[in-house]
């Protein structure tokens, strides 16, 4: 069996001794464990099911993408082509592999119609979630994975460097999305890996507010957060410029500094062993204690997630939050503070936690 | 209460007479019907919950999108914000509200682990799939929606104009793909409604084929199938070209002609009364017939499919498909003939059906 697909396939079957198979369902979009699994780098394969257990996967695919499944087969793979002709015998070969047996289900993700299906259709004598198998296997990286997420911060880093030559009064968050979206296309993105958040002003102050038809002015705060993505794997990241006007005692250069150095804190804390909860406190106790609690409460948002196949990819770092960090994991950092009716701040970078530490993303410091 | 939103609740409620009240909930992704049932035109509501009844909608928001929901509120929608302080206490309103009733879900989005804590919460008399009621609802479209469709498809129509422009030895199919991506989005796109595809020469003969590094050589087919959204709608259109080489004789051209007409008589076929199975059947017969049956079986996927706030958005034209066209929806007819080794070739439109025919979307002429 290809040792990728073999190392992974044991990770998730450790982390559920319970499950005979697991079932992977697309529906019009692909189960992100689906990639985890196949490592397909190019096709669609909606509405696709996948079988997998400790000896391998089983495919089922249509005749619209056999071809294109064939040519990406992995040693380990078995890949069907299911048609009318041969739907009702797959059913009965499905049964009798099911039957009676344990099921794992991402219930994250599978439609609870699915679901439904599953359970009436292969009587099993279970159904479990496994979701969680999947993220504790995903989310320490393999070497491949890292690479992948390294190239999209390497794009993610350098659209958000060229982007501010863009900035000039008038221009809308739209206009200026769209043109960091070529920029980051034009650097080897396969697509953004969410919607790219631009805000001006006392837009910055909404952490979620969506490009609109704001014009940029002088001295307006300029947010941008934004991912790439290789492969499959994402990056993401943000920026927070001052537009125009260099005014070194602006409220707006305070919140900057403030938000520059909690982030430099909780870089700090991001090593093996420490907590969820820990690197986040590095972060939210300074905000909040700083200038005699002028910023207490504004970060209103956790410290950072986890990011690989999916954006947010399984864990996070919050007040309470009980994951300890390992070497392989990359997570977020991305503190902020926003006050409502004036703007806010935000800095993100990707965090791989290493042996000794960690290291940014995107800095081409990984070769 | 807002007379679109009270039309829509009329719909879906009269489609759905068991439910008391719906629970559309977010994950990363919006459910479709969320956008339906609130017309936001910015924000992301990730993990966010609506719960729908004949008399309204509530909504349940983080702190993260409270204002950018409240702008953008509705009559006869009601916003709550969730945070920590009262998390518990809705929790009990929820309870008294959903306890012992009939709930509706979107089974073909909600996850199942959504599903089962659903049930387990608030322990409902019943939860049922209510799905295609919204899809029954959504096939026929309103003025609004019909004219976000429209503005989709006359960007893709006019991206598909200039993208030849672009055709040069060597390009390869990332690189139209990402050209006609930034065409797209200069017309006014908010983002592609699914990923481009781009095939070259033979890799046309694999309707699903993702765009790679293949380059663009004299005389190849080249079968871009995009679509831009517009406030959330989307559009979906194909053209194919032949690059170079003008051989009137050439099997390329042939393919093409033989796909030009047969979504003609599709289209033709297209008008109120007339079933999914017969609008199939216009273009499906002519393929298999055509020169003694020599493209007998290479047009290996449906007709078309409704277009909306989703790509598919639920029902689909194809042998056997019972859906009868109406005044107000709008499908895409999109006959294909796919040779494995050769070569493939697509044209796809989107059609509203109108009171006496249809009209085919993006030339501008719905004013």
């Amino acid at each position: 069996m290809d040792k990728l697909l073999k190392g992974r396939l044991e990770k998730i079957f450790d982390n559920c001794k319970g499950a005979n198979n697991i079932i992977i369902a697309n529906t019009e979009s692909q189960d992100p464990n689906f990639r985890y699994l196949t490592r397909f780098k190019s096709g669609v394969f909606e509405d696709d099911m996948l079988i997998a257990s400790r000896n391998g996967v089983e495919l089922f695919t249509s005749e619209l993408e056999y071809e294109t499944a064939i040519s990406q087969k992995l040693e380990g793979m078995q890949i069907r082509k299911v048609d009318k002709r041969n739907r009702n015998k797959i059913k009965k070969v499905l049964y009798n592999k099911l039957h009676n047996t344990i099921i794992g289900i991402n219930g994250s993700f599978m439609p609870a119609a699915t679901y439904l299906r599953v359970k009436k259709e292969y009587r099993p004598k279970r159904i479990i979630d496994v979701s969680e198998c999947f993220y504790k296997a995903r989310v320490v990286k393999d070497r491949e994975e890292i690479e992948n997420i390294e190239k999209a911060a390497e794009i993610t880093k350098a659209a958000l460097e060229k982007i501010s030559k863009y900035f000039k009064e008038g221009i809308t968050e739209v206009e200026l999305a769209k043109r960091f979206d070529e920029l980051s296309s034009e650097l080897g993105s396969e697509k953004p890996s969410f919607d790219t958040i631009v805000s001006f002003g006392k837009n910055a102050a909404l952490p979620h507010h969506m490009p609109d038809n704001t014009q940029l002015r002088q001295g307006d705060i300029v947010l941008i957060d934004a991912g790439a993505t290789v492969n499959g794997y994402c990056s993401d990241m943000t920026r927070t410029f001052i537009f125009g006007r260099d005014n070194r005692e602006s409220r707006e250069k305070e919140m900057y500094n403030v938000v520059k150095h909690a982030q430099e804190l909780a870089i700090q804390a991001m090593k093996p062993g420490a907590t969820g909860d820990e690197v986040d406190k590095a972060a939210r106790s300074y905000i909040d204690s700083v200038f005699n609690g002028k910023y207490k409460g504004t970060f209103i948002h956790s410290l950072g997630h986890s990011v690989g196949l999916e954006v947010h990819d399984g864990y996070a770092l919050y007040p309470g939050s009980k994951v300890t960090l390992k070497e392989g994991m990359v997570f977020t950092a991305e503190p902020g503070v926003y006050v409502v009716g004036f703007g806010g701040v935000r800095i993100e970078d990707d965090v791989l936690i290493t042996k000794k530490g960690n290291v940014l993303l995107g800095r081409g410091e990984l070769g």
